[in-house]
């Protein structure tokens, strides 16, 4: 994994294939895992000829890298555009979650790929979620300058945060296909604005 | 997977043997993840006889499933013993949290391991945590009806709970030799009893 990463396409044309191929990429990885996943197996769910994955990536790990990296991308940019539409932090905080449960229920694999990166590439799973947490941290900061929400660690709290919206996507996203996901946001946002205090 | 288990050793020296071959399963696991640690060498690091593993386990399957029920038994008794010390809920959440943090710093090896279980045992996986949410939910409702906490969904606040410590697991103690723990539950505790509201 230490070869430098492939140049990305400039042409419209070779930046809508090279999306293709990763989309086909979150399909075949997320549902049959890295190590079984052929790069024969995406290409032909990507419907391009074998060869044709090699103008864009240097390997299947390289390709593994770069979906991490994309998909962290996506998920940072969507979190901000929740936040940009939202009064305050608080009612950020219940649009982002909204917004990621969402995410978890329209793309599962995106989940599993996610997860799968903690044992195929650590570098590349560490970095997603540091950098999400430091976006995190960063709007918890300029909210508590704000008054919006009460002073405390905003790392800490980030990293408690983000822990909670993966649980609940765990549990009452991927493991139940019927839940009412209003009432799941609506109790997980009660207790991150009060806590369990009586 | 579809093997029924082993039965558990009668005599004091079988269940000593036994733990021995999942303590050193919990090393070799955990550090050279579960495809690539071999029978051969869990029953070195034990110190046994590669022959003896098969008195007690039909398989590597079978070890890893009874390696993550006896993690999950392990962490659920401590949890337990952890609230009975305390003098309400909230005073259990911290002490909870800190038992947490404490286990994923001395034994790192689980904490990997319950993760890799996701994809080589999702059963087990699932159980773990499914029997982990269970207990805290309970105890969460017993909280609300002695009037130690809120009202609120005990499932959905449970499942919150348990991603906010295993994401600061994570982030806090898997990642970070020399952090502050006392900081760090400090400030999660307070966000747990209060939210973020201001």
């Amino acid at each position: 994994m230490n070869k430098p990463a492939s140049a990305k396409p400039k042409t419209k044309r070779g930046l809508e294939r090279r999306a293709q191929i990763l989309a086909a990429a979150e399909q075949v990885i997320g549902q049959q895992g890295f190590a079984a996943a052929s790069i024969a197996d995406i290409t032909r769910a990507a419907q391009t000829a074998l060869g044709t994955f090699y103008i864009y990536f240097a390997s299947k790990d390289e390709l593994f890298r770069e979906l991490v990296q994309d998909m962290g991308h996506a998920t940072r940019s969507q979190a901000a555009e929740q936040v940009a539409g939202a009064k305050n932090r608080l009612e950020a905080e219940r649009a982002g979650l909204l917004a990621y449960l969402t995410v978890v229920r329209d793309r599962p694999m995106q989940y599993r790929i996610v997860e799968e990166a903690r044992f195929v590439d650590p570098d590349a799973y560490r970095e997603y979620y540091t950098e999400f947490g430091k976006a995190y941290a960063d709007q918890l900061d300029q909210a508590v300058e704000k008054g919006e929400i009460s002073p405390g660690d905003a790392e800490v709290r980030a990293w408690a945060l983000m822990g909670a919206a993966k649980a609940l996507g765990e549990r009452f996203v991927l493991w139940d296909d019927d839940v009412d996901l209003d009432h799941v946001v609506e109790e997980a946002h009660r207790f991150i604005c009060k806590g369990l205090a009586p």
